[in-house]
């Protein structure tokens, strides 16, 4: 009697109906009728779960029929064909032992929790449909990147997560220490000699493996110190931040539109179940605009262009709450008429205005703006930044100047300048926004973990 | 003309022998007789490179000449066969063109270099043949473990790093403030409410999710706040850890002897050239070595057959440092007779004392052993270490007072016991131990792209 996971039933269900088989997972209902009883069993690894009928001849019957909900169960029975779903297997029990009680005040009860409850519960929520759908897609679309990368040369990069640098200039940054409290922490004698803090970034460390095998990606946790409680906004995220050299600023959205509609086609592609699930859990369009970006083609546009549409459209009657300026930055709702109204696609808007760019980026010729590109897409806003970075000495060091950044401490990133640098480029995308965008799931809360916010660090 | 990466140079070699190809990279080495000069050419993405061949018909030959080593070229040029490997492809140039320059002091001469120096210019250090084979061996390592877990159907899950638990009790780790110095901070206006730290495993909450989805693994880094300046210790590095509910002690250590076999087979099978290279730069062997372990059987013994055999051993005229003791700890002499001296193959080392074990470890009926396995191999040591947990609520209640951790503060994980609980298993092995046993690198300082130590937060 062979035991095996709900994945291989799947997997293997036209060979082994009318076999007997060993399942072994928990309860998530449990419906009782005078002579039957039915229990919807999972054991995660699969999302589509069988259903386990046992009868009145078993042993044990009424021992078994009061067995919890949330209970850990060994079951072996036959696989026959379920009169509802032919691609969901039924198991006809000819045995059920307790492998582990659950009480009957369990929290996941078969009812509909809201989602506030079950953060405060996280550490059971995986255990519900809907956490089993968004933590199964968080799984795949990871491997989906690392195999995106590895399939094309990309050399996977573990940048350092304490760091003795403030990367991106002024941040918002976690301390790390080991010294004891103090007025006047002696910081020769913190561990690592100096003062160190969480990285905010990978991108500059990467940039040193992308001089040296090419292609390069990191993917990695990140940390931000921003008092900030929206709901896309946590302490702690992933992010997957690839570097090119020989790569300028039009590869490069070459390269991040392949990219993600290889992800998202890889998501559709392996979880059809979660994602029908997520469509009706998040109200219906899943799919469908996930199915529309894989096929879709990225729109193009400058900053300039970008605000000279969004002017026009203002003349033209549409309300905004910010006026569109160009030089500055957009909003919201300049993002989503651009994709949502305008182009009816994603848009890269690309050749940003220097003063609200970082440092390192490329400074183009009109002295005004740098070769910035940002990703926005329907439902989802800015999914991934990137840029051209500044190769050129000097135009690098009179920025870092400008900006009061101190090329003494940044030595070894400005000398990437100096020593066979070339044109390259880049870009980060956010693990969970994506997630947020695949999932249809809108809370960064539900999309980790374990998550950490202001105020939040539990488990 | 075609722009093509070495990598697919020698992928395609057959096809684009007599054509026409453009490349981009960096000069390692330059020599120039009277009229032809020879560069080393690389780009990273492929570890046998191309020799580049010019001769003074080309233009600009003097300036193509005066190229520093180090700098960054655009090489255009017929592919030709090369008189000394016919797997390495030769470029007879047509044109040469400087992307970015370098000056005649780079510090990357080519020349042997001690490690040390390197460590110390580790911004451009993966530019030599060593990184360039020590980082894809980590990079390809790194992708075999994601596609072993995942063809298996173990979803990937992120742990949180900052944490406010203190998980295998008394450990030094780092602490995690936004809080400005102070002899008296207020930890409920620190950034999360409470002190918080770095977490040193993720099996906790990775255990959270076995009991949702059967077979998970984590994958990320790590960290101990450790003042050991050792060859093998660093404060940051990467973890894996799987956890497999319905797994006992026995199938635990199938998993690992099968992930690890698998692992370092297709390190051979991915990385031919760079442990070619590596071979020869640890002093032979490596490849062996490697081959042996994918093809052998790993032992099992009990801790306490383990001693006996070192005590005969001891007998029987071994000298150790350590007499190796019933109920205590087995030293790194003692583990190296095991493996090298005695069994010749890996070994599980199963059934600790419980004092030396911690506190989540199935305890035995003999009350005196937990079900704690370390995997111990021939030139690594310590590998892996695992358990099956304890999941039986009274016992692990009875030990965590006993060792007087918190039920309370780790109310949920203690319920895991309590809410359908079953057997289960896990282990932890550390990504670079595994390198340098994979690379024969010694000291986990070159096997990490940017290490941490005491004292060291350089880059």
């Amino acid at each position: 009697m062979e035991i095996i996971t709900t994945r291989e039933l799947k997997e293997r269900l036209g060979e082994l109906q009318g076999q007997t088989v060993t399942l072994q997972g928990w309860i998530r209902n449990h419906r009782k009728q005078k002579n039957i009883g039915f229990i919807d069993f999972f054991d995660g690894t699969c999302f589509k779960n069988p259903q386990v009928v046992y009868d009145d001849g078993i042993a044990n019957y009424e021992g078994i029929q009061a067995f919890h909900i949330g209970s850990a169960v060994k079951v072996t029975g036959k696989v026959v064909p379920s009169y509802k779903d032919p691609e969901t297997p039924e198991i006809q029990a000819q045995e059920i032992t307790l492998e582990g009680d659950c009480p009957e005040d369990y929290p996941l009860q078969p009812k509909k929790h809201s989602l506030e409850f079950l953060r405060e519960i996280a550490y059971l929520r995986p255990r519900t449909r809907l956490f089993q759908a968004v933590f199964r897609v968080r799984s795949v679309a990871a491997m989906a990147i690392h195999t995106y990368f590895q399939d094309r040369g990309y050399v996977y990069v573990h940048t350092p997560l304490i760091t003795g640098n403030d990367a991106e200039g002024a941040g918002n940054t976690f301390t790390v220490t080991t010294l004891p409290p103090s007025d006047h922490p002696d910081y020769s004698q913190d561990f690592f000699g100096k003062p160190t803090s969480l990285a905010v970034t990978g991108q500059l460390e990467g940039e040193t493996f992308a001089m040296a095998f090419s292609k390069i990606y990191t993917f990695g946790p990140t940390f931000r110190a921003e008092n900030s409680n929206t709901k896309t906004h946590a302490a702690e995220f992933w992010m997957i931040e690839p570097e090119i050299a020989f790569c300028d600023l039009d590869q490069l959205m070459d390269i991040e539109e392949d990219f993600l509609k290889n992800l998202v086609q890889t998501v559709l592609d392996k979880c059809p179940d979660e994602l029908e699930f997520l469509d009706k859990f998040t109200g219906g369009g899943l799919i469908e605009k996930l199915t529309a970006l894989a096929g879709s083609t990225c729109a193009r546009v400058t900053h300039e262009e970008a605000i000279t549409i969004l002017r026009k459209a203002m003349e033209n009657g549409t309300q905004f709450q910010f006026e569109p300026k160009y030089g500055e930055d957009t909003a919201k709702e300049h993002e989503k008429y651009l994709t949502e109204e305008y182009f009816h696609s994603p848009v890269f808007v690309y050749n940003w205005p220097k003063d609200i760019k970082a440092f390192y980026m490329y400074q183009n010729e009109d002295q005004k703006t740098v070769a910035a590109v940002d990703l926005l897409v329907p439902g989802a806003g800015e999914l991934m930044g990137g840029s051209q970075r500044e190769d050129r000495y000097d135009r690098l060091a009179a920025r870092m100047d400008e900006l009061g950044i101190s090329k003494d401490e940044m030595y070894w990133y400005v000398n990437l300048r100096k020593f066979g640098g070339c044109t390259h480029a880049g870009f980060g995308m956010g693990f969970e926004r994506l997630l947020i965008y695949l999932t249809g799931v809108e809370n960064i809360r539900d999309v980790i973990p374990y998550f950490r916010t202001p105020m939040n660090c539990d488990f």
